[in-house]
């Protein structure tokens, strides 16, 4: 079923690129660019399987699922702008291709776009269907400039790194969960337990990506190991480390990230200090507890038990797919 | 009835201000710096004098109405950034403040506050609310795009450039007043009347801009004379120029535009090509021709008399405001 439903989501947003207007060249050529690099269009497959726990018709959720890819799509573009970043895909980012200019409005368009896809459906949830879509994009929103604001600031919390994941990264699972949900005509009460099993699932994906990053195996998790430690990004891990460090060993670890010009030696010094605070346990015991939370919230919805189960394993396997 | 309309409409656009979240500050500092600029808020009161045109409930036409001026500034402030423009109603433009990435983030999350307000209507039609809605917001991106693009082109013709100013300025005060006729329930058929009556209006305004960067009085105008002609900007009275031009007059006209450094010279010079050629006539006929044709197409409008009388006023003063 699965396999079914991602030919009918490429078949959709085939569907979509070519009925991109030729003329202005210069926005929809990125678009295009965008929408072919791929990806695993995990999104619009969640809003077809939620539609689907509640024997909602795919025909009625396709247009909306692909309007999430292609939101999903513009903020990366957007992004990808902001973190100056030259590849995505190992392919030139727009921004590298086109310049700055044109990759914001290609992604404004895109944005357009993504919005007029999302109200084509004929469900009776249609005006709830686009206040959880509005809403999940002004959360991404958040959860972007709350990212950049952490970039530099010295006194980021665990409970703001939470907050900010759950914005850039889980709502739009969430909301794709809920809006394939409504997509069925089920109820906003039903389809809010579908938000939130998406949102803590959410959060273990981020979670997890982050204790990928440095204990992955970095054959198949296909990322340099440590990337994060090496760009002084702020992860779950470090946070973590950070509360439990007393001054002496938070003055250490400044001194590493902010010094420490060898790639190799700062690496094996942070994750020395990870070991000794025993972090990578806790990340996973953090990661168990979201994991928890999300089935407590699907074991809630009123729906076919073998269909819930193969959503379960379906989000597991994501969970487990390079541990 | 307008005063009142803009009370309104002040009152919902303070509501919108004060509702926004104060958290992440950097992402909401700038929409609330912008919505306060002010302005005339011209796109609203369209929407709420269409409304009104069709014996609408104004409180049913007020939040998508603030939506239409809160996606207008979002692309004055996208479209500040790709101009680099330091200024704005001579104010710091968001970029200049507060930098690039925080512009262009902050900006995402005012179009998607813009579709939340333009959603929020009882109205009957509001899948049909919507399509206008994100049809204008592409046409109003293609028109940025076609408008960037022209800077750099040797080769536009009238034909393109209306095609330019219909998607850049007319589409979102067609959109306006089709919007606006839609939240008091009336067919499409009836709406897109005042759809196409906006469009030629809008035609009109931004020629009736081409004409008085030239020929304007400038106290009034409040702009430098001929600021357009400095700037090599393509206007349809260059434009018009070139399409009567010899080939030995465009080369005169090139050498100008490329070469003359000085202003007052420049001026001087392209102005007698623009009398000699009888220019302001021409451009005040094409002005004539589209004013017809929107009050043409106001006159198939099945509404009352005396409120159309109204509109049409309203249209013919923001005509003449400056002339």
């Amino acid at each position: 079923m699965i396999n079914e439903f991602q030919l009918k989501i490429q078949k959709e947003i085939d569907q979509f690129i070519s009925d991109l207007p030729h003329s202005p060249e210069s926005l929809y050529a990125p678009v295009k660019y965008t929408m072919e690099m791929g990806g695993k269009r995990l999104r619009p497959l969640l809003v077809l399987m939620a539609n689907d726990l509640f024997d909602g018709d795919p025909e009625n959720a396709l247009s909306p699922a692909a309007g999430i890819e292609v939101f999903h799509n513009f903020t990366l573009l957007h992004d990808d702008i902001m973190d100056n970043a030259p590849l995505r895909r190992n392919k030139k980012t727009v921004h590298e291709q086109w310049g700055k200019n044109i990759a914001i409005l290609s992604g404004d368009a895109m944005f357009a776009q993504a919005c007029k896809l999302m109200s084509k459906t004929n469900s009776i949830n249609i005006k709830k269907i686009l206040e959880v879509f509005h809403d999940t994009a002004i959360k991404v929103c958040e959860g972007q400039q709350e990212d950049m604001t952490f970039e530099t600031s010295h006194n980021v919390t665990i409970e703001a790194y939470l907050n900010m994941i759950s914005n850039k990264t889980a709502a739009l699972l969430a909301g794709s969960l809920m809006i394939g949900s409504l997509c069925a005509d089920i109820s906003v009460d039903e389809a809010n337990h579908l938000w939130t099993f998406g949102k803590n699932a959410g959060i273990c994906f981020q979670l997890q990506d982050d204790l990928l990053d440095v204990y992955g195996n970095q054959e198949i998790f296909g990322k340099k190991q440590g990337g994060d430690i090496i760009a002084n990004k702020k992860t779950f891990l470090l946070l973590k480390t950070l509360e439990l460090s007393n001054p002496q060993q938070k003055e250490y670890l400044r001194k590493i990230f902010e010094k420490e010009k060898n790639n190799d030696v700062k690496l094996h010094k942070v994750i020395e200090v990870y070991d000794n605070l025993d972090i990578p346990a806790k990340t996973r015991n953090e990661i168990s507890f979201y994991y928890d939370q999300a089935l407590i919230e699907l074991g809630k919805v009123n729906a076919n038990e073998q269909k819930k189960e193969l959503l379960k394993n379906f989000m597991s396997d994501l969970l487990v797919r390079e541990a």
